[in-house]
């Protein structure tokens, strides 16, 4: 193994190359319960560097796992099989805002809302928002093209990027996609990095696309004492032509752990709420739409709808869904949060399922999520000091899964595959698709050393 | 030859296989001037027919060329080596329209314009509009990733692809995607055979996302003495927050000839003319932005803006702009076509630079296009009877890339690459992109029966 660190060491300088054991406990971990330590970290600063890292790699036939701010939740940035933990924050700058063609070139390890926050005060906006925003990067919301709340309106991550900036196999760096909006020359090699978790290649550079931001936003919480009514609303506001900025739904479990938690005079007596928020650059139109929606709410059973008047009432309104994860922390020491998106009118009949599920095994599940576009966060509340408990927790993983195949959704609206779901792959896919997949990763990766063993269940 | 023609009749049946001279001709043609007659035109009337055609290819190491209505218009539906014209005109079904999810699944054959007036009859809308809408398949749409005015609001073909059924070089049937609008599980397929041109797979059937039909427009027209004022004001429109459903820009040349042709009282003293339109369902909205727009052309030097008051005026705005392709016709016996993006800000540059080359060659150079996302489309206006002319038109499309690519643009941003395109594949992407590409091509179709010799240079 010495050989090969060493060689590390001369390729990119030995202060960037770290490989004490107080030092590989740090990059052992990310968002999940799981802990894996590499043989060695390294802190590249440039694209070259990581190329550099590469190419001892590729000489060597040792896996590169790269990883961002590690907040990922599905194990993809750990190092399952050894090797080098390549860690990208160092490379955190922005590299260009061009104002004019509203676009923002940016290293992989710039945290997404320090990106927001600059292009912002240029006037500019990043719609892209992981609630992760403040802790994960640009390089691991497009290694796993992630989501958010604004998605609904907006899009995810890998809508907005033009262009990236990925070091190949063999270290070769390969630039994709540019600063025209239109582009249909040869194949979207953009599109195929793009939630491809560092298997295919190393992200080090993105070119984002930006919009004018927003001026005017307006917030409304409705009540639903049946959550057919609720689901039936999401689809009543868009069919109507309305496009909210966020659409999110909260269960009666939810509701409950948030009131436990916070007593904010929460009902309880209610199936779930929708919290809806519109935004634009005309606020008379951000009203009428809001307004809208709220009727659309009230014509389709909701119970009492509120509508913000102000920042400190729509504050208000917010606080419930920013409460969701603390509140839950409250309630069990431990929780583990699933991402299943399903086609929307299957949300009613999938909550209905994951309840049965939750009163089965005698464990909460908390269901809060993007109802807009389909996608839930299914939360588990257990206590990970009892086998017996974390036994349950897995098997009631796999049920959930079940239950988003089942009703023709997936694994995965915004977490990624990483190891977590490999086991669920191929009923999800099917193996013609998975062999499809596993052939250009051979084509792409032929010694396998990207990230080994992630996204891809082995044949 | 015989032999593998007869195992396609066995294959599919022999009402489905066409090989007199006359039939085949029929399939020997495309929206550009080549000419290529394939050995057989298969006519498929399932996916299972197209597995079924694509075995009986693979075994013996024929080429398969899908085509649609053939409209496109860099050669990439023409038989380049012979082999098997597959056409799937008779594949025109529309699977599936579900009003609660919001998509329609349809097979490739659909023509656009039948698949969006279904779907308007129940009040949903496919946004994606390229001109030969009329004309063109759903399946030739998403193999090409077309695009349309509309797109700079709605996005292009890609942006409304869910899922795919594909049959791959194999003959095996993959199925990409689905009804969850979020979807990160595993390498995005759908994208990669998006554009793809069929060099990858033969797409048999699509789902495709659908939005709320706008139930308001409205339009106006700016006239400017300025191409660079005219230019500024797209961006200024873009980033004041609005987004036009259309920003169209038409140079003078253009404004010249549809004035010859049409006598519509254009002013033939300005250097550049913008359509806007905006669109929505809150008709106050609509209108406010349209206002807004006109008056940012106003700050930034329009001499004149006319905002439609009506529907007969609107379309009296849109008559010039969909005048452009019949008054070249009658301006001179051809015209050729191109299909440049840009970085927004570089489109005066590159009109400039264009009309410099109309110039030096004595042809003119009509610059029409989409200005808001940067995709023009100067035509070039000649009589294909004179060698000398033709010769000049080839030597012009190099030298209008070159303008593209120096300038940060790149070949396409509709039509695709075909085998048109191929020249200035190397230039356009690099050769790490090329080797990167080719390594896929060879990883999906290892015999390299799939449209062969189009999208990528050979090595």
């Amino acid at each position: 193994m010495t050989e090969w660190i060493q060689a590390l060491r001369d390729a990119v300088g030995a202060r960037k190359v770290l490989d004490s054991p107080v030092d590989l406990i740090a990059y052992s971990f990310d968002g999940t319960f799981e802990q894996v330590v590499p043989d060695v970290a390294v802190l590249p600063e440039t694209t070259e560097d990581v190329s550099a890292v590469v190419k001892v790699a590729s000489r060597y036939g040792v896996p590169v796992v790269p990883r961002g701010m590690a907040s990922g939740l599905a194990g993809g940035s750990l190092p399952a099989r050894g090797g080098i933990a390549l860690s990208l924050t160092r490379m955190n700058r922005i590299l260009e805002i061009d104002r004019e063609n509203m676009t923002v070139a940016a290293e992989a390890g710039v945290v997404t809302a320090d990106l927001e926050s600059e292009v912002g005060k240029v006037g500019l906006f990043y719609p892209p928002d992981p609630s992760s925003n403040k802790q994960s990067t640009i390089g691991g919301n497009v290694a796993c093209n992630a989501g958010g709340p604004r998605c609904l309106k907006y899009g995810v991550t890998g809508d907005y990027v033009m262009g990236l900036t990925v070091v190949l196999a063999s270290g070769e760096v390969l630039r994709t996609g540019g600063k025209p909006i239109k582009n249909v020359v040869g194949y979207d090699l953009t599109s195929l990095f793009v939630g491809s978790e560092g298997t295919l290649g190393i992200i080090t550079e993105a070119l984002l696309r930006l919009i004018a931001k927003p001026r005017f936003v307006r917030t409304a919480r409705a009540e639903f004492v049946s959550l057919d009514d609720a689901a039936h609303t999401v689809n009543a506001i868009l069919t109507a032509g309305i496009v909210p900025a966020t659409l999110e739904l909260m269960d009666e479990t939810a509701i409950a752990c948030i009131e436990e938690a916070m007593q904010l005079g929460l009902p309880l007596d209610v199936e779930a709420m929708l919290i809806i928020e519109t935004d634009g650059s005309d606020e008379q139109a951000v009203v009428r739409e809001i307004e809208a929606a709220a009727r659309i709410c009230r014509e389709n059973g909701a119970r009492q709808v509120n509508v913000a008047q102000d920042e400190e009432e729509r504050e208000r309104l917010w606080r419930a869904r920013r409460s969701v994860s603390p509140s839950l922390v409250r309630k069990a020491p431990n929780k583990l949060g699933e991402d299943i998106t399903l086609p929307r009118s299957a949300i009613p009949e999938a909550v209905r399922r994951i309840k049965a599920l939750s009163a089965r095994h005698g464990l909460p599940i908390v269901v809060f999520g993007h109802a807009g576009d389909g996608n839930l966060h299914p939360n588990i509340l257990f206590d990970r000091r009892d086998p017996a408990q974390w036994e349950q927790v897995e098997q009631i993983v796999g049920e959930i899964f079940q239950v988003a195949l089942d009703l023709g959704g997936t694994l995965s609206g915004e977490h990624g595959v990483g190891t977590f779901k490999l086991p669920f792959m191929r009923q999800a896919l099917g193996s013609t698709s998975i062999d499809t997949q596993r052939a250009i990763k051979r084509a792409l990766d032929p010694q396998n050393i990207l990230n080994p063993g992630k996204v891809l269940p082995e044949p």
